[in-house]
């Protein structure tokens, strides 16, 4: 059984563990500040050309979400995203649980619309209800999908107008600045957010999540919360070296194109057969929809989940990662072939 | 101007007042441990067919709420209801500020139905998402509707069979209980939920919400509860002697029938004029129609609030009360009429 | 059986009820939008000096002491206050329940040192630890002592140098500020605070605390907070009511007055026959050592809460309020002089 | 510079990361459903001698004292422990960020006495005040002391008698087990708590901690609220494979030895030269208390902590672990000596 479940399934690149070993009995001072994490931060500020960032690196996801939003928020205060959001739905209730309502909108493939921010905000109008303060997004998106520059400038404006915070989960940013439809840069990402994360555990780390906060409210005491919700790692260093190795000679890019090109090889393959999509994907996430006979055929060979079950077809997920093999998925496409003979 | 804009713009029935008047001096025991409460516990439990429930007395709505559910619920569960209700529109994130997650369902003229408490339930398979534990219901409605018994026999059925408990806000019960489309008893609400309360704030009271618990998971040290949350009023006998008064020679329905009886009036004139409504009530909030220059001919002497807002016409919401007077119905709709000709 | 037991065992001062009763059916808006929470605030704004301050009006001590404390604190920090603080022994954990650790100090009879905040302050050196930044007193304090014009001005030049919110817990304010001892007006202490609050549950109103916010930092958004706990009164203006009449024609002071009167009777008898007190009390609460032969004598007249038991005496606990009558405190010294003989 | 700062000063032993690399690019189901997390827990629970246990794997001591005490408590209920606990001083206020009350007792010798506990208990009595549920000890303790099995055994009937659930964070488990003073197994451990863990981080692993919990109540759904925490590690098998490491061929045991072995030079020598201790450990942990002078030529080969400041002299903490090295111990004794020449 191969498995395109996730873009975690394996380890992390060579070099990471290369690093790992080689300096594994220096000894290094506690919690993130040793001299790979304070070179990990150099790196990521040139980088994302935001010379002033804070920059703090965290084990998961799930932690640097609850953590920036709940450190954003005044306790009246709510964050807006899309119904299909991270924080919405995955996270078991997490920033409900540091206090924090999610103002959950429809989205459009995937992705929050301006029009969506205005109308959460003005029907937000006194103190019966709570605040919008933030707008939650990710690039790319839970479906696959991805902001253009003109989108994401256009969140931007809305959200300086609006005195709300932007914030970005990266996870899988590699995915997105890397694929063949991505017009954005790093650069721009800093410039247009006001905090967000570069994904390291879906991107070639073992774990551990960049992020970069340049709005300056939101960088006061951060070091507080991240003890506070049990984010500071004892060993930090082994987040700096993991984030030297990925931004050192672009890895980071080259792993994210890696696994994309993975991913267009499936979506042509199985565009190609004939099959819809139900996302349009340009990442390594794809949603293709296929009868359950097919289904039940690959699930035979492969190892990925039923997104949304349908009467006689379903949407699957396919994910593909740095480390994901390139016969695997010609395999999955001979083994799909025969179905739709 | 006469306000129609809520059902708690006035102070209490006389009773009441000349009750607390009587007893002034009298040094009672503090924190709702003094004889009145006592005694208000006891008329509650007949009146509601359930000897053995526990009855607290609360002073507001919002805190009746939030401290019942964050007593039903463990960190990683959830409440589902639908997205007018009150605590998921109304009350600043209340809810989410006790660490859990409302989950709401578009509903059906303003009412939980079983097929989303279902889809909400199963939507939510794994530890990735919250855990749904609580159905939360308002009768009568945000929107002036309320349950027929077949309704919440249903939803009484579904809770019982998911394990889910199943919690009425009554803050409005008086006059769903007294509507003439009403066919539920107080012992019925008692009898198909795991917990409700009587709203005394809409009903005749200065203030008070009596909370009826039979569910025997929700009882042990509910007062630390109410403690911790501000919620023990010091001279919490104001509060057992007002529902002693309500519930004497049948004083809180009485004062209910009088406010439907109000609504009546205005439904029946402003049906008979033509308008519509937005949802079919009969109890005491009206939702009419009315295009802009009605309205704005009716806020020179009235006071109501905007519900919903159209192009050129809107949502309004006209509230009776136990105290609204016949004569400013009378004049609402005489005003109404110059309008429409 | 005549009640000592604390100064909320009977309602309010007629001229409350009156007043009440007089504006009955007088239609106002909710939630203290009203014409008498403008005059209150209007009112305690004149009293206190304070005119930019923002007033607000809650229901009770616990529930203000928490939106106070939450709204003050960003989630790492922390509040100093004595080890008997009310917020750190009788509020069932209703602080931390808002997130926050209380850092509690021993005191000097019942009142925080300067002394004290240095070190709580000092010790609390990285984000391993919290943050303290706010500093709680009460006044008078959980042991009937009070502050001193001196005392309090060290408290206040101190919470500047170290930018520490100083907040001041005035459930028995009146009883402060009308003790022989006292030295200290309204006014100073507006002036030597961030936030306070005048205390009506146990002055002679049926409930009600009116917070009065000084410091810029807490006042944006207070209301969203009082409504997200259930602090938003629906029929507020019942509070601005009562708040308007203790403060004409100086019935606060007044009724304050009446209750320190009668524990000098107390504290004079009490003394007069030998016996000593675990604090030196000049308000209404005292706190006399007996042995248990004149307690259990007492106990039998009179209602009284034990503070500490030793092996073969007890700190008892008396209370006096606007309604003592003098001839039960008289009553009590006869019994007393019984006892003794 | 040699640190003696603390024992996570360096990574992993080898085995653990040879172990890593060997498995590297094998796929892995996510979030600790794997086969090295099935059979890292079933290791556990045979060492542990309690086959019927829950066995999760949480990355950090913070992290998995928030979660164990707040899933154990419900909202108006609070811990006990000592004032030098790691969950009262040294995680940011993480517990009460949780809701809960740490409730501090003075200790003895940096352990929990049953008086204390009882002391605790009957002290809380009404719902005005917390409720105490749980006791939490470390052992070793945060002043590396160790418990005793008489000891341990009194605490555990106490917790038993008064239904108190008995907690230990054993992030240095392995010093307490392996010290020349321990009688307790690690069965003993697991039979005389409801909830313990093995610590990784400070014993040899890159990070980690296995939690065993014994007791029924608090196994339901927890990984629910490890989720929602942000403690579900998606490559959870990297904590199941160093935890098989630990476990084979008594790993654990041996470095935690090793740890020991170098704290008994340490202490030993500074013994030999007539200084004395603040504490009397026979762990990983040494206080010794030195003049300023001696501790400023130290501080210039020596990276270490300073517990406790006084006039002339301080307590010093010294930490031993798996990796330090012997001679780094005889020359921090070699330069001792020359200081006290």
């Amino acid at each position: 059984m191969y498995s395109f479940n996730n873009d975690y399934s394996e380890g992390a690149h060579p070099k990471i563990l290369e690093a790992m070993t080689r300096t594994n009995l220096v000894q290094n001072g506690g919690y993130g500040l040793d001299e790979h994490c304070t070179r990990a931060r150099e790196i990521i500020r040139q980088e994302t050309g935001s010379k002033d960032a804070d920059v703090h690196f965290i084990v998961g996801g799930t932690q640097t979400n609850l953590i920036t939003i709940a450190t954003a928020l005044r306790p009246w205060q709510a964050v807006i995203c899309v119904a299909q959001g991270h924080i919405n739905v995955h996270e078991t209730g997490a920033i409900e649980a540091t206090g924090h309502k999610v103002l959950a909108m429809p989205g459009k493939e995937g992705k929050l619309t301006p029009d969506e921010i205005i109308q959460a905000f003005e029907y937000h109008t006194d103190e019966h209800m709570v605040q919008p303060k933030m707008v939650y997004i990710s690039n790319s998106t839970e479906i696959g999908t991805q902001y253009s520059k003109a989108e994401l400038e256009a969140l931007h404006r809305l959200c300086r107008e609006k005195e709300l915070y932007l914030f970005l989960d990266g996870a899988r940013l590699g995915s997105a600045l890397t694929s063949t439809v991505n017009d954005l840069s790093v650069k721009d990402i800093a410039a247009l957010t006001d905090v967000f994360y570069i994904g390291g555990t879906k991107a070639g780390a073992l774990f551990g999540e960049a992020l970069v906060i340049t709005h300056p409210d939101l960088k006061p005491d951060f070091r507080f919360m991240m003890k506070q919700r049990g984010a500071l790692l004892a060993k930090g260093w082994l987040l700096g070296i993991q984030f030297e190795e990925l931004f050192t000679d672009g890895l980071y890019y080259e792993l994210a194109s890696h696994a994309n090109d993975m991913a267009d090889i499936l979506r042509e393959g199985i565009r190609n057969m004939g099959y819809t999509f139900f996302s349009p994907s340009f990442t390594n996430q794809l949603f293709p929809i296929f009868p359950e006979s097919v289904i039940n055929t690959l699930q035979k060979e492969f190892i990925f989940s039923i997104q949304e079950k349908e009467e006689d077809r379903s949407v699957i997920r396919l994910v593909t990662s740095w480390a994901t093999r390139q016969e695997e998925c010609e395999h999955f496409l001979s083994v799909l072939k025969t179905c739709s003979m």
